[in-house]
């Protein structure tokens, strides 16, 4: 028997059909562990919500915990020795390049400046700027970087990517100084990590040419909010932002009203589908660790 | 030497370089015909402008009409006997596509109401649609159904194709009454012709599905604009207009404030790239009969 934790009484509906020999008992890590829980082997956390360390010591059998969300950032110090750590890739992967693309070309076709015309009732049809011919530079080439590439390529947009790890096609963080200038786009789809910490900072987005438009749809301690107000507020920069720094956005932050900026409420991986999709990534990975195969998504290995 | 005729000096300077032995003359079909006039034999009219029928009787040497636009039906009953006329196709094809594919993710992922939070600085993640396992109708398949269909899919979106014309993987127009109600976005980029005239009309829009999305990007007149105020006024459909019924639309017109409407004012075309990719065409044009070689884009041959 392999005895598995998920969240709530909803994540139980979305697991649908299990293996036989799989026993499920729900708990979120606060109250009491419900019968059964001591030889919980796999969790499922609650996404974008936390777990604390006092709760995961509960937990003797565990050896896999599965998490929905793409970044892993909050969990990889409160990882028990032995204990594997897998993440949701793929899950919001569509939702999150969609929206980075929805939020792009929103920009470009100036839709909140027709939208307003449409309160006024106002036809004002005035040429806007758009994709082609542009230059995007996709930073990170996963699933959201490769998403968001495709989209432009059929608006006859040019793509260039970077990553943290250089391969065939793809060019390393390192490379950014030369790169910056000769972009009209860039779209940050990297994970947080120390690395990626502060990149987009005065530097980076004084590289930027005149008019260029940055997109982030990863994470928001990647961009330094005051450097990137600085350049939204002097006219020179355009920006699309699902996240920001810090998360929520306090109602009094400048950031709100800076002009040449649409910004969204990281809602990136928000779509309904979003539940359907993370629960079919956790049957498949509940089927393989009851079956003893290798697991996917895996960040840390504990074994 | 040829002759042709260019609406204006801005015109004349996106031309460049022509071969040896054409001629340009500068005339908007106003006022007197300007000196060579009467040599033109290839005109190249305004975009979204007009024409009179008289003016285009001070051309005798007239045989050949470069339109700019895709759409041709305010030409069709004013083309004199043997001329020629071709349309823009290709010119505005990538950047009503876009537009198509921003209005369309602008209304399932909510981008208005996201935009109305950022103004009022209310930080509210709620869950919106997406594309992921949408079934999308491509009314078209020529170059814009063709990109909206691929840029669809880097999301997940299933897509069905239906034309005038029924070829390998293309219903015809006939099927639309079994394919209506299995699809949940209908996007609408044929050209207006008698067959498409009110084509969407109220059979077909109470034959989409509950919650289903039109976007129109073709022409006001394919759809029956009152049959459509209905279903948006009860709350059943949701729309993507950049083309109505009139155009422009008046200021007292019900449609601006329709709820589940996004609207813009016919700018599918309007991108900044327009105009130097419309008189690219056009030079191969010019380049092409004065070589005596073939013209693209004819839609009628007054050979």
């Amino acid at each position: 028997v392999t005895t598995i934790c998920v969240p709530d009484a909803e994540a139980r509906d979305l697991l649908g059909e299990l293996p036989a020999g799989v026993e499920v008992v729900t708990w979120d890590g606060t109250g009491p562990l419900p019968p059964g829980g001591t030889d919980v082997s796999l969790l499922v956390a609650r996404y974008m919500g936390a777990m604390t360390a006092d709760a995961l010591t509960e937990l003797p059998a565990l050896r896999v915990i599965q998490l929905l969300s793409a970044g892993v950032e909050a969990w990889l110090d409160r990882v028990p020795d032995g204990v594997t750590l897998c993440n949701g890739r793929g899950v919001h992967g569509g939702s999150t390049a969609e929206l980075a693309v929805a939020g792009m070309l929103s920009v470009l076709r100036e839709l909140p400046r027709f939208r307003q015309a449409q309160r006024e009732h106002d036809w004002v049809a005035t040429d806007t700027d758009g994709l082609d011919g542009k230059r995007v530079l996709l930073l990170g080439a996963g699933d959201i970087g490769r998403r968001v590439g495709a989209a432009v390529e059929v608006f006859d947009a040019q793509t260039t990517f970077v990553a943290r790890r250089v391969r065939p096609g793809v060019h390393g963080l390192g490379q950014l100084p030369d790169l910056l200038g000769e972009h009209d786009v860039v779209v940050v789809a990297l994970p947080h990590t120390p690395e990626t910490h502060g990149l987009v900072d005065a530097g980076f987005l004084a590289a930027m040419p005149d008019g260029a438009l940055l997109v982030n749809v990863a994470r928001g301690q990647i961009v330094d909010t005051d450097a990137l107000l600085a350049e939204l507020t002097a006219g020179r920069l355009h920006a699309f932002l699902d996240v920001t720094e810090p998360e929520p956005l306090p109602p009094d932050h400048p950031l709100w009203d800076a002009p040449n900026l649409v910004l969204t409420p990281h809602v990136g991986g928000g779509t309904h589908g979003w539940q359907r999709r993370a629960y079919r990534l956790v049957r498949e990975q509940v089927t393989r660790f009851h079956n003893g195969q290798p697991l996917e998504n895996v960040v840390t290995d504990g074994y």
